[in-house]
């Protein structure tokens, strides 16, 4: 199996993810391509990180993903080969590698490319350099052929929840909170948040109750396993697939409708 | 050959072909992946039967058709395998395998899927199941390992055209009409309709003349074999690669010029 | 390697470009497909060609380009093959042959197609004909079983910039100036001219020094090698990949701060 995905801010109106695929076919006719999505906002490599990070979990064993966001490299954002857990991300240091990972873990196995690119242009990295890259990852060639042993450099830190207790004098517990917020919502509205389900189940084992508070006088105190466990147009929320909490309504537009936007706080309180 | 398609209301800005098609090729590393189209209206499984049944009839024999819309399963409505002329398709028993072949026709080789999905969240049954499906069935797998026998217990009664006949006291038909109506308005603003060729020949062969009207002063009283038949802005009718009559205008946009809306009445009126 | 690219004004939202591959997929089970882009403006034969340019010098040997755009055939526009650097280019007469090669160039190897399509209907000559013909091109077949020797019969006059020298009454030259134009503005609002490298250094070598204007109070003195060249926000120009002159910002939007639009007028004034 050989998988290579592209994800960038290119947008599908012009040519440039096809100027890559053909590249990538040039140097490694029987590969495979995905495209995760070209419709990242311009320069938002949150948002790309997060598309990623939904992705390479179902990827088969030694998929590299090609990054075609801010590619541009100088002296502090090199263009790297970053090895994880059996896959390969090519793309450049500019601070998307800290967001990829579990809980911000940082891999280690990183190279620097000094493979040099096909063109004295430099406008266009994932055709003249990282399609080559990823066909040659793709096709067997180890990474420590085609780069030299670096770190990654840059570092952003990714929106974490705030845990606060309030406790008695004699340091009892008396309930917490988590204070997250939303990160993404998605076509059907539904609403995703940095909230995580170890963290979540963490709190939960130390108490009896939890409800969970979205801005609006509307709360919810069950977690469902799918949509279709309520009514429709009754809200829930559950855990989505990536593991982080969604707020959504069955077959309803749920940001709307309780008029949640992108950085509305997320609570859930925990209490006996 | 094993090729699947996709179709479903994914939008093409988020990760989701692309999780399904990476889990696709890691069970069947050979496939070929089709996406028809992922900008269904949301919920509208209407439209996306109207592009799968455009779609099916050139693909090869074999292929799997995952229908990513409307997919959550419940006690009513299960996961399908629906056999139709060497063809799969995969979907949620939610309506649209009535709207899917010609004249309402349901087939009758179909099962329930049995086979686990590989995720403990119910949220997206496309990637955790129906990806695992149509990669084993492509790789030929037979139906019958992958679910039990069960039928298409969800109808929905797509709209028919009306056919009148205005006869004189001795039973002798004076005329006929169909009235039919819009049912989709493409990109270059051609008219699709529920009229089918074979009905149109049906009564073609009892009268002399027909003449078509679309809610305006306008008529068209000739089937056309290609836009180019007639001169550019010309209005002309023909009938489409799917066997249903087709208003446009030659490179022109016929919807907006002769203010036709969906669901607006079309009708033929036959004549001696 | 067989490899077809796909480039067509039919939008993402319906099923046309899957119905194309599912048939190109029956003739050639093992070809590759790209799509360079479906969002080409509704019969805009100047933009596709544009994009069709910037992929195939980047495609391997024997790459079949589908151009499915104004395709319906008539006596003056037949549907060709027609053959350029070991690639194959499959399409209408419609002018757009004219404007895919460098320096306005006319391939001589061409074929009007002459194998039948496989429907009776001429709505859809891409996926009943195009399809069908780039499978077996890509497959293999010389395009001279396909089709019998022509001619390309339609040109369009591509809009190629004008060149001004003041001259002295000794005829010594004083100062020269192209004037060109934009000619597309992309998603990173980068701006694309009609002023080809191989024009500027042909009228640099005779000058000791240029300055670049386009329409405002700004103007740029310098080629950059790549947008990091200057600051963010900064102003600069260079040549695209496909050799023209491009004015960028280095991550701002160029055409809507410096007030371009498309067939903005363009000047390099080159001076001693």
């Amino acid at each position: 199996m050989n998988l290579i995905t592209i994800t960038s801010d290119w947008g599908a109106n012009d040519h440039y993810s096809a100027a890559v695929k053909t590249k990538i076919y040039k140097y490694a006719p029987t590969v495979k391509i995905v495209d995760i999505t070209h419709h990242v906002p311009v320069f938002d490599i949150g948002k790309a990180a997060y598309f990623i990070r939904n992705v390479y979990p179902y990827s088969p064993d030694g998929t590299v993903h090609i990054i075609g966001i801010n590619t541009i490299a100088d002296k502090n954002s090199a263009h790297l080969i970053v090895c994880y857990q059996n896959q390969f991300f090519v793309g450049t240091d500019n601070g998307i590698f800290s967001l990829l990972f579990p809980k911000g873990e940082i891999p280690s196995e990183v190279y620097e490319i000094t493979e040099m690119q096909d063109h004295d242009s430099f406008t266009f990295p994932s055709r003249d350099l990282f399609a080559k890259i990823a066909a040659f990852l793709a096709s067997g060639t180890p990474p420590n052929q085609l780069g030299k042993p670096t770190q990654i450099h840059n570092h952003i830190t990714p929106s974490f929840p705030i845990i606060r207790y309030e406790k008695k004098s004699d340091e009892h517990i008396l309930h917490a909170e988590i204070v997250g917020e939303v990160t993404y919502i998605d076509r059907y509205e539904n609403v995703n948040t940095n909230i995580h389900q170890s963290l979540f189940d963490d709190l939960k084992s130390q108490f009896l109750h939890f409800e969970i508070f979205f801005g609006g006088s509307e709360s919810v105190r069950k977690i469902s396993a799918a949509y279709s466990d309520v009514g429709i147009s009754n809200i829930l929320a559950l855990f989505a697939s990536d593991g982080y909490l969604q707020i959504a309504q069955n077959q309803a537009n749920a940001a709307s409708l309780l008029g949640i936007k992108k950085h509305t706080q997320i609570i859930v309180r925990f209490k006996n």
